[in-house]
């Protein structure tokens, strides 16, 4: 997200209108008058009196060239644009947006004009004359907004969508068969414009937004304002982190707080988390008053590269997890990788394993990308990231239009994930992150596809290297087989059909086979880390 | 439901099929040979060598008239086609099928003949005289099944089937918009049938009946049975009856039941039982395993008029009855008007208060039907019932087709219940079942929009007496105004909007108003029961 620069003619707004703007994106605000005020201890008209103009100037390009250091919002003063020196630096930074309006609206606006100096005398003469030498520079901006019949909400709902148009954020169309068409988009910086983008997907009233803890904390406040700045009236719901909010009995307890809270079918939900604050907002909004709208804004790369799109929602049972569900697609996913940061290295291979994942079942190009970039992806400040989040949608959606239900070729999703939720199952959900399940069993996959002659000859070093490089397990220990044999079999008989694998057979792409023997199961088990079999009372 | 008369050849199973038709169909069944031999005490051979064949003949026409007194299905002796009086009196109280297999094929199923007197000897040949004789009877049957080829379930199915065509069933149509189309069947003891529609509707596998302890006690083992003789594979899980089980506790309670049942993607659900029953089935079907099949068998008269398609499926909250739902479409609804005999007189007039609620808002013709007919709906046979359900469910699945979602003409569906919940809700559901909450309601609406001169004349003195004749009250008493406009408002809320009234124009024509004073609602709460404001201290 770049930068906002603020310039315009005096008394348009541009403080106000700062102040706001920087707390929606959740960047620092400096008006420049205010700071030159109380640094020198004296009003800008003192400051014009006792040093003249020029001195002024100079002080005012000294805090340009200091406030163009780190991120924010500034608003200037209105004769920053008179110096040609200022604007560059301003340019380079970030979005310049001047605020304008007619000398006669300013006038009205300004009453008595002490505070401006240049404006003493007859105001609306001097107004004409300011706007004659300074027209050229505003009209320039990147953004012109006449303030002349706007408040400032207006005003800063304008620039919120200048900015969610020109921000270079990835938008991914989702076409379902039945459910309504809609977007997810994925950028840096951009939770700011998450009001904008839920009123251009025609969200409006009432909005509770189901944060875990982390991500209340972090970002609660803002997309609060963001959706408030858009006209929404949001409130924040906390709910408990990890797998503990996918229960039955911790959605129930969910419709009355939302009755509590007056939301109700004019409003809806964002459900803004990992990937199980995602399930179970998506569950609850999905039932509650036969159904509101649920917008996802992940906040782990797994959910966001993955989860936020495909309307699958579901609740844990002790029997099954996800065994209760059904689909209820979001009406708008805003994935922003800075929110990622805080999730930790783990969650973060979590994402990358499911990115592998795509990129072997559907996408050689996305495999190349991540072979070639995985040292950027890893570092702290992960400049690739939105690309990736960007791919993996794009690829996640072209399954999802061609197989809403997941019945038919969306279940090449699936791979990795019998052998991977066998390992999750036999070691209680607690040794492995589902992420390095999945690795595992990918590998485990790949090596039964080679073992049966379906796979190309390079697969399996490559997606082994590649996991490896993401910092992901490709075997595991501890585990008899038979209980892995059991798990699978539990698994087939919730398919009510044979026991179905994905396999791969070269990068980019695989398939979904029946007729795997049981036995080559059980030896690639071996293989891999299962513990050989004890003779009973041994 | 007609009755079955199986005759044919000789060793054509025509016991075996008598007995688990008869089975299926929840009727007595009677094996003329096997009647004849223990009251002789005597083998048929025996009797025929003692007293010639006239003699048995003489038995046998005594036996026919003795069963055609009352219903069941009868397996008669090969012979009976060969005395014209038979065949009149058997086609005067049931369906002909005749099972009929070439000589040879009989011959290989006799082995030894022992049993059949006229087939000693030369058992092809003495078949080929018999057929000779007999063919143009059995050709004449109202069915005709070949036997050479099928064994008995498979000879079972088709006379079933042959049923389920021929019965003189309604069947409604119901085209949603986004799930897929299904069918709503209605007649008089079909039960019997609900493998077979079920196999028509595509669903097989493992198939889970929820049903309310009546509806297990009563109707239990005959759908078991007929979903058994189809092909699925049903287990009976009891539910507990009203509105206890439309609780989150009680439907969270069945995933894992389900799971310990093996019921899978494969398999379905059959809700069986009143609109409750209907509920949480569907709610619980909508969401196992990402939504399975529901088939809803509604045993009072209000889920069957109404409940029983449009895929509204909702569980209480205490805070708001049906908080928590959403859409899922039965895959098939199956209305036996011989199933809502147990139900009580209060049911049944709580199904008359929704098809009274049809007439105003969309059906003339309905509301005349009623009028003229009430009696006899009243009369314990109901031989108008099928009628009557079938017409409502066809005025339903009209709205349903219109506006899945209910959020445009099936408001209308909404007639009667503003003011009814608002009684509901301040006499804490207790003192009026919702059909009479309902049946107030309407009087209530009735009374707004004469009084706001948007009904024609006939419409209150009309409804009323309809109301009246099936013993729905039309007034009530004891509960404060505020309490009631309270109520009111509480539902505004939660429609997020202005309060809306559906209000009669006339006898088959209704609309949605947001516009009625609230004055008047207070008055003509006051007018027909509201107790007036007690003084504060009072």
């Amino acid at each position: 997200m770049r930068n906002i620069a603020l310039i315009g003619m005096p008394a348009t707004g541009k403080s106000s209108v700062g102040r706001q703007i920087a707390l929606v994106l959740g960047l620092p605000f400096v008006d420049m008058d205010e700071t030159i005020q109380s640094r020198e201890d004296a009003t800008i008209a003192e400051i014009f009196e006792r040093h003249g103009e020029p001195h002024f100037r100079a002080i005012e390009e000294a805090l340009i060239a200091e406030v163009t250091q780190a991120p924010g919002v500034v608003a200037t003063g209105g004769g920053v644009v008179e110096r040609e020196q200022n604007l560059q630096a301003l340019r380079g930074w970030g979005w310049l947006v001047a605020l304008i309006a007619s000398p006669e609206a300013i006038a009205r606006r300004v009453g008595r004009a002490d505070q401006w100096p240049l404006l003493k005398g007859q105001v609306v003469e001097n107004l004409q004359k300011l706007w004659a030498r300074r027209s050229s520079k505003y009209l320039s901006a990147d953004l012109v907004v006449d303030v002349g019949h706007e408040d400032v909400d207006g005003v800063v709902r304008k620039i919120l969508g200048f900015l969610a148009e020109r921000e270079p954020v990835a938008s991914i169309d989702v076409n379902p068969g039945k459910a309504q068409p809609y977007r997810a988009v994925v950028g840096r910086g951009i939770l700011g414009l998450l009001g904008h983008y839920a009123r251009e997907a025609g969200l409006s009233g009432r909005a509770g937004i189901l944060a875990s803890p982390a991500a209340a904390r972090r970002h609660g406040e803002q997309i609060c304002d963001a959706l408030q700045g858009a006209g929404l009236d949001p409130v924040l719901i906390e709910v408990p982190a990890g797998e503990s909010v996918k229960t039955w009995e911790s959605a129930g307890g969910l419709y009355g707080r939302l009755a509590r809270e007056q939301i109700d079918r004019t409003g809806c939900l964002v459900a803004m988390g990992g990937e199980e604050v995602l399930d179970v907002g998506g569950f609850v909004a999905g039932t509650y008053m036969r159904g509101i709208p649920v917008v996802h804004v992940p906040t782990t790369l797994m959910a966001q590269l993955d989860s936020c799109i495909g309307g699958k929602v579901a609740l844990n049972h002790f029997r099954a997890k996800n065994l209760i569900g059904f689909l209820h697609h979001p009406r708008l996913a805003v994935a922003d990788v800075a929110a990622v940061g805080g999730s930790g290295a783990r969650s973060m291979r979590e994402g990358f394993a499911e990115s592998v994942k795509y990129g072997v079942i559907a996408d050689a190009d996305l495999f190349a990308f991540l072979e070639a970039h995985a040292a950027e992806l890893l570092d702290e400040s992960g400049q690739r990231l939105p690309e990736l989040v960007a791919w993996c949608l794009r690829t996640k959606a072209r399954f999802v239009e061609e197989d809403e239900e997941g019945v038919g070729r969306r279940m090449l999703l699936n791979y990795g994930h019998t052998f991977g939720h066998a390992i999750e199952a036999s070691t209680g959900f607690h040794r492995y992150t589902h992420g390095e399940a999945v690795a595992i069993g990918m590998t485990l996959a790949a090596r039964v596809s080679a073992a049966m002659g379906l796979a190309c000859e390079s697969l399996e070093t490559r997606q082994s290297a590649l996991l490896r490089r993401f910092g992901l397990p490709t075997d595991f220990s501890g585990v008899a087989t038979s209980r892995l044999v059991e798990a699978l079999w539990r698994d087939k008989k919730r398919q009510g059909a044979s026991l179905r694998f994905v396999l791969p057979n070269c990068v980019g792409r695989a398939e979904v086979r029946g007729d795997v023997p049981i036995e080559l199961v059980a030896r690639v088990l071996g293989e891999h880390g299962a513990a050989p079999e004890r003779a009973p009372g041994a």
